[in-house]
């Protein structure tokens, strides 16, 4: 009776982890926060689970600028659509390097890498701020995915606000917090979106 | 006694779903596949992850083309890089509606909706891409995110072997199986790569 009685208690007291399928099916943009911070130790989970996406030729083009400072946050508020920027404790702007050092195609093997465009950066960065966003329901946190990249009139205060330098683009801006209101996922299932060997 | 044995049972016997952090630092791309075929429940599973992702707008333009047909996977092939598509015994297509119904800005209320591009659809169907591969980790399955987009000589022949209506683009090849190798997920991690508040 002791020893299934600890095993209860090893179950009781040992919650399991949010299962992956669970979160990714739970995962909602979330708008509105309360006071409660994000913690240091919260936010290096949520950016190592951004750089563990995936990259074309793994070169990792993303970057992160972690924005706590409140002044910063208003900037970032291009229009109305983006308040929730500005109310959140933490936000983090994914931005993406979009060139990348490479031998020109059919240089010589001892030619000097130069800067070429990557064509997958958008994607890369896509992939890190989904991880992200996962990362965060997984925490029972709760952010929004707000595009920067391609408007341009979303982009220019983003730079100006993050002093970014010269091919760093600002891809998006992902506030985060904890939920002020508990929201259930879309059920987006569209079977009809689904075809079989060919269209 | 007999609570305290169901309970204990109950431990013992389900084991915990693999944990989200756990899944998305051990997502890894994974090139080698068994014979062993991925069930119709199991790709079910994976489709319902991508089209939990977020979308502009919630446009949700992402459209998905399973092939199992050989002949289909074998023209998927472009080039020699991509011939684990062949040997995947499902491969997923994640192809984009790249335009979106819409009344021009300015239009009246009782304007018809036009179709206008969809700036966001790489980004979403990205997105949707990285919770497939995220499912994929979870099922202990493999897969690869092989780029199609956008690159004329994989897209092609793409939109070929799948007979792509106009409007539909080609993302990104996924080809699926179980692991023939057991491969660690890469170390990613960069603190160089986070800045802030500012650059």
């Amino acid at each position: 009776m002791a020893a299934a009685a600890v095993l209860v208690v090893g179950c009781a007291e040992a919650p399991a982890p949010k299962g992956t399928i669970e979160t990714i099916m739970n995962r909602k943009s979330v708008r509105a926060y309360t006071d409660e911070p994000v913690t240091d130790a919260q936010v290096e989970t949520l950016l190592r689970a951004a750089m563990a996406a995936p990259s074309g030729m793994n070169v990792q083009p993303w970057r992160f600028v972690v924005v706590t400072d409140q002044a910063v946050k208003d900037a970032l508020c291009a229009d109305s659509f983006n308040k929730m920027i500005g109310q959140a404790p933490v936000v983090v702007v994914v931005c993406g390097e979009t060139t990348v050092l490479r031998r020109p195609r059919g240089a010589a093997d001892d030619a000097e890498p130069v800067p070429m465009p990557n064509n997958n950066w958008t994607a890369d960065c896509a992939a890190a701020a989904e991880n992200l966003l996962l990362a965060v329901e997984a925490l029972d946190l709760g952010a929004v995915w707000t595009a920067c990249y391609p408007y341009e009139d979303r982009m220019a205060p983003t730079r100006k606000a993050l002093n970014l330098p010269e091919g760093i683009t600002p891809f998006c801006i992902i506030p985060i917090g904890h939920p002020a209101v508990e929201e259930p996922a879309k059920d987006k299932w569209k079977p009809e979106n689904i075809h079989y060997n060919v269209w």
